[in-house]
């Protein structure tokens, strides 16, 4: 992100007929914003388009949520149907809505709107050994750059992600811990519903599969992020931290969804850690490995509506939010342009 | 509000292709739309009317700001000038703007845009006895009424509350302390920018005014609403009170703005406790005492991102996240209709 322009944009902030930081976070968005486009004003975040990366889970073996593996496919039938909340929400705000298949664990008919980038038919057991090959890790974070630089070069101003994966609040959970040195126990959570005893065995999952993989005690060094995610990752996680890295390098805002796109950024963020100065928190779901990752990142998210339920839904109601702090640097008169008294 | 609509919204929520009670408070705004519609799923909230009430007050005399009394004009010019915060997020949203001079301490040419219901230049400073007479408060009230009513009659499905006025944020705390016995040192907070000393001061002003009016004591018994806006409000507080009650009886929704629309919201409740389900919050500001009034009403904010502009603002940005809880239940498959395997 360009300091330049985004010291411009602070500065600009002082100057709007409004009393000095009187819009809260929404100025450090527009900041943002400037920082990521090289410019103040800078350009409305927009269109935007949202991607939906899916994939299942060997994890799921482990009973670590109630819905069966296949409500996957049956999500993405939805999404393309238009009959989902991310399709609701999406029409709200005009995003477009792009389904990427990289993992769903069943043969998925061609269809407007998905994407078939699948690499394998879901991940390995994460809680047994490594969920992925270092390979298949790699290929789906290049998966996700290349539907982010597809999607920007198709005319997208702001990418927003989503995702979709019973099961994969498991591998979030993770991935948390991985990268920030967190306890199972503080960064795992009731996914889409699971009791208090499924909480106990999903807990017990996640430190499994930290253990077996070699990843316990903290984070002391540098990890390797492609090992990480190959470990205990999902495909959805990987593609959605390519689909990072590929907003930064197209200069484009990217609004990350909840606990999966938290888990994802985090693995972008080791992999580039410039990436995350193009990064927008939607906002903070209900998963309390959420707050986690987002305070390792640094990044306080814009909606907190205790929402749980994924697909990109939390990115896409913050989008306006986004477009509304760029447009405060865009449309608001200045003290002395509008004759308003100073005080 | 329409208890058979409620309970078809919430039993519908739980048939939607999501987990049950993903969406957090979304799902609570989705029955509150379909409470104030009689009808499920609820029509989409829309067209949106934001009415900034603009109003000057006596109290400025005692320093509770930092801002000339002058820049409550100069900003009523800013907004039909479509300069300020309020008309960028207006556009962003796609809202009417419309302002109404209730009581601005100077003459305003006519302009398209503003609505002239000017009452008095001003109230008198609450800190030393009555802001208003009876009269000039249910003037006030009835002149917010007739804005709502006439907002709807153009077709407005959905009211906003803004406004504008220097000082209110005291006037707002003194009725706050009135209707929900809350202590001044509480419910007062440093506005669009006091120092703590000014802080001080201004809690000090609160106290004084809510003794020489004769309300302090923790309202004890039932208050006569209009008696409390008369001695503490403002005349936009009184006529934001009537906005509401207008929104009530046309069953729209209004989303309140910040701390001067809860103070006015408690007015309102206290005439006709039932307009308190037509309400949504639209955000909670900085101001503490709107947390109070917010607390005292049962309403909890969708967005919350230390605003303190007032104008509307918070409610604008509030709108499109009120229009996608009304496409929830409009737009979103059930388990059935999708094929998608219940838990």
């Amino acid at each position: 992100a360009d300091a330049a322009a985004m010291a411009l944009a602070r500065e600009r902030q002082d100057r709007l007929t409004k009393p000095p930081g009187s819009l809260g976070v929404l100025e450090d968005i527009g900041v943002r914003l400037a920082g990521a486009a090289a410019a103040c004003p800078p350009p409305m975040p927009g269109p935007a388009a949202l991607a939906i990366f899916a994939a299942d889970h060997g994890v799921h073996a482990q009973g670590v949520t109630p819905w069966p593996q296949e409500v996957t496919a049956q999500m993405v039938a939805n999404f393309l149907a238009g009959g989902a909340v991310a399709n609701a929400f999406a029409a709200q705000v005009g995003a477009t809505v792009t389904v990427v298949d990289v993992g769903v664990a069943a043969d998925l008919p061609a269809a407007p709107g998905l994407v078939s980038r699948k690499i394998a038919r879901g991940t390995a057991d994460l809680s047994r050994g490594p969920a992925m090959t270092a390979d298949q890790a790699v290929a789906a974070v290049e998966a996700g750059i290349t539907v982010g630089l597809d999607l920007v070069a198709r005319g997208a101003g702001c990418l927003l992600t989503g995702d979709m994966g019973i099961a994969n609040t498991t591998a979030s959970a993770a991935l948390i811990c991985a990268f920030t040195g967190s306890d199972p126990e503080r960064a795992t959570g009731a996914g889409t519903g699971v009791d208090a005893a499924g909480l106990a065995r999903k807990v017990g999952v996640v430190r499994r599969a930290l253990e077996v993989n070699g990843l316990t005690g903290g984070a002391p060094g540098p990890v390797d992020p492609v090992r990480v995610l190959a470990a205990v990752g999902g495909l959805e996680h990987a593609a959605i931290a390519g689909f990072v890295l590929a907003a930064a390098a197209s200069r484009v805002p990217v609004i990350l969804d909840g606990v999966i796109a938290g888990a994802a950024a985090l693995a972008a963020a080791a992999l580039a850690p410039d990436c995350v100065g193009y990064c927008v928190a939607g906002h903070r779901s209900a998963e309390p490995g959420h707050a986690v990752a987002l305070r390792h990142l640094g990044l306080r998210p814009l909606v907190e509506l205790d929402l749980r339920l994924g697909e990109g839904t939390g990115a896409l109601l913050a989008y306006p939010l986004v477009g509304a702090a760029a447009r405060v640097l865009r449309e608001v008169a200045t003290f002395d342009s509008a004759g308003v008294t100073d005080k």
